[in-house]
């Protein structure tokens, strides 16, 4: 997929709205700026719980908000309609909202405010210019040196989440993957309840839960765990497997967890905590 | 519906075709002018045929198509698909394309002459910015002193045509009413097959055919109109039922009509050809 594809796909995912879609475009227009990544309808976790924002752009952490009257915070979703989503942390996110119960004159003066705020923000900040190949690729973040969550990193493959953490892989399909810390593991797991697995993430992104669905199984997953900290690593880097909003499998970032053996138990699972938001990376020798 | 929701819902019906959606949100907003009345999937008619046009600017006699590799002229349309819609008269129109198979760059380049050409059309006509009151409401063409295809002149109910010609309606629902020339009447058809009667309007819509689907009826109705003069006016100023794009009823005035006797008869139907695009309005006294 490439940026126009991208760009006229994510638009018309307002379609059947007209108010998002009159708000989303017309901004869009007006920006006129093909080194600014978007997304619309874009989920997003917060400690307050999930929500749906209308419009995203990734390298500023804002998010634009269509208000028929509805607010942000009322219209938090059921985690059961959103398991497989690609969801992004909002923690610190600057959020805008288009009142369009207003007058049109009025919305488009909002919108013309929320422009130069994306004019703004884009000025200011350490801005990189949105590359569709380059977001995708191991070495982007072999060359930066680390990854970390406020960058909204996501890969396409496991492969190449791999390749971040000295790996050459030409293809990988395994949940996990070593790392080149003999106590971490990369770790690639559906974060929602899926086949004999119940795991689960907290709103806040902090804390991974992982359990059989069979009570004899969890108790010897979780005992095992806990034993033999040479086999099961204790640590883990965590890219999630989620589906992006067009349709596209993603390993979204999450950070890196350990584990937490006091939490732990054949009834709740393993307990995953997170201990950081950014990993080091390292070079394919 | 005034102008924001008449602007969101036409701007909402390119929803699931995504590159008409990008071209016509893009076009709308670089124009970014409230006093430019646009349809968006407008149905033309000219000599060689009906087409569809994907955004149409009344004021300036302008079309816009969103070219995938299809053609204008090739993609003529089935009558009975379209037998309510309300069909403008593109003859003498202009039409501009964008080529969306192009790069993205290169539509954006192609949107801003579009834009540049709008704005030219707009400074060198005798403009008259858009009022969604005013050309709905009979007293503009009062004021105005005529009414002319070109103007693409439709009303929301049969008496505000009425009130065109010196009545002071408040309701009407007869499909005809009096004129004061004598020997013409304004007339209410649906132009396309309907109950008993199989009405057609050419693709030029220089000829009109009226006819009763009962072979008896309809020798009756074409003797008695041919022989009784006096009763059956042999002019009519029409004003042709359709379905507006959004749904409405409209009348939409198509010219002055003369019965022409020669061809008229019982297989054909009455045959009534154009013999005036504009026609004279009266004041109600």
């Amino acid at each position: 997929m490439d940026k126009k594809e991208y760009i006229l796909r994510q638009l018309a995912r307002t379609k059947g709205k007209k108010y998002e879609a009159y708000v989303v475009y017309r901004i869009m227009t007006i920006l006129n700026d093909l080194a600014l990544k978007f997304v619309t309808q874009q989920y997003v976790s917060r400690p307050e719980g999930r929500a749906l924002t209308d419009l995203f752009f990734p390298q500023l952490g804002l998010h634009i908000e269509v208000d028929e009257g509805q607010h942000f915070t009322e219209q938090n979703i059921e985690a059961d309609k959103i398991r497989e989503a690609d969801i992004v942390n909002a923690t610190g996110h600057e959020i805008l909202r288009v009142d369009v119960t207003k007058d049109i004159e009025l919305i488009n003066n909002r919108i013309d405010e929320i422009v130069m705020r994306v004019t703004q923000l884009k000025a200011s900040n350490t801005f990189v210019p949105w590359s569709i190949e380059a977001e995708f690729d191991s070495d982007t973040y072999i060359k930066k040196g680390y990854i970390d969550v406020s960058d909204n990193v996501a890969f396409k493959t496991i492969k190449d989440a791999c390749n971040c953490f000295g790996h050459k892989y030409t293809g990988y399909q395994r949940a996990s993957a070593p790392h080149p810390d003999f106590d971490t593991v990369i770790w690639f797991p559906k974060l929602f309840p899926n086949g004999e697995w119940e795991n689960n993430i907290s709103f806040d992104e902090e804390v991974i839960t992982e359990k059989n669905v069979n009570l004899e199984k969890a108790r010897e997953h979780v005992i095992s765990h806990i034993s033999n900290k040479e086999k099961h690593k204790h640590k883990r880097i965590v890219f999630a497997k989620v589906k992006g909003n067009l349709g596209d499998i993603l390993y979204r970032f999450r950070g890196i967890y350990e584990l937490c053996i006091n939490e732990s138990n054949e009834v709740t699972g393993l307990v995953w905590k997170r201990i950081g938001k950014r990993v080091e990376t390292f070079p394919n020798l």
